[in-house]
């Protein structure tokens, strides 16, 4: 499982895409994990493709019946993660992708801090930022503000991930991030099977 | 401090030398540790770049006076890692790579765990490793075969590595290696001036 998470504006949502994208084309499709959210869509959104919108009742009742893998409430608004899609991806061999919060990921921490790789990506700076949400031209000069705001805090929680991207430049960034993803593959902890391979290149000397 | 290791005829060395030459031209040059060794030179071999060889007398008083950082016996012959040039290296901010075998690795651990990301190389199969051996053509059949029986025993040591990478084409297995580099430069732990980076940004918000 893959977390990526940023303070809003840092580019996370751009990089899972790209990231789902190229595996695609790689042979090893991931499962992205798409999010169910009680926050307005914005104009540009799909749903059913960047987040499931579904009403407050609907959201509680989730929650309380145990279907959330991890929830957060952030600007006022419910994020959360519907357990049975990654649940079935993972028992398929998949690897799972998630665009989630800091208090998302804490929570997958505590159920399988092991399976978990988290990337926490940082703005190069806050010019970049401001500019990054104002050209996005979808959120009201209030949202921006408020996820300005927002971001401040957000951004204490890089220390909470295994490793961080400074998303400078787009490609760099998703070079990086694909580093992460091919290295981890290649841990040895994460290949079991890899105890038979070595006992048949064994017997075979 | 990036090990690479692998039983004779796997690839390492070979792997090595494009890391070497990938990171020049990237501006992070790493320092290549030169072992010192006892055995013979090879026909195609460099003193001072594949290796250092020392007379058997030499290469004791150095081990005795603790100027190795490791040293192994293997197929009857010393090798051993100058501690002086990777102290250096290390102090002026540098990587350094370790070409060694996982007698040297297991006491690079010793000294600084932390430290030290260790790559395994494995062969795809015991009859490409025989022929990569055969077609190096500059051992004796006796040497060879001697490899072949240190391959098993060096092959049990996989499962001490961070990662493992099977060496089936040698520009696959360098991505992998290659990956493994940059994902690790990532991680958070080996960023301490992040801190102040995140804490510049949030003080301009």
């Amino acid at each position: 499982m893959l977390v990526l998470s940023s303070p809003s504006g840092a580019g996370k949502s751009t990089l899972s895409r790209l990231l789902v994208d190229e595996e695609k084309q790689s042979g090893q499709p991931f499962h992205l994990s798409v999010s169910v959210t009680t926050r307005e869509k914005r104009p540009s959104e799909v749903e059913g493709v960047h987040y499931h919108f579904i009403p407050r009742d609907r959201f509680e009742a989730m929650r309380d019946r145990g279907d959330l893998l991890e929830w957060a409430e952030v600007h006022g608004n419910f994020y959360g993660t519907p357990r049975d899609p990654v649940e079935e991806a993972l028992k398929g061999g998949r690897d799972v992708l998630f665009d989630i919060d800091w208090q998302g990921t804490l929570q997958l921490y505590e159920q399988m801090r092991e399976d978990v790789v988290s990337v926490f990506i940082l703005p190069p700076s806050i010019a970049e930022l401001k500019a990054r949400l104002e050209r996005r031209a979808e959120d009201s000069d209030d949202v921006i503000t408020r996820r300005l705001a927002g971001a401040k805090a957000e951004m204490e929680h890089w220390s909470e991930y295994d490793y961080v991207v400074v998303n400078t430049a787009v490609e760099q960034a998703f070079k990086g991030v694909k580093a992460i993803l091919d290295a981890e593959r290649l841990k040895r902890v994460r290949r079991p099977g890899l105890a038979d391979f070595v006992r048949q290149l064994q017997s075979d000397l």
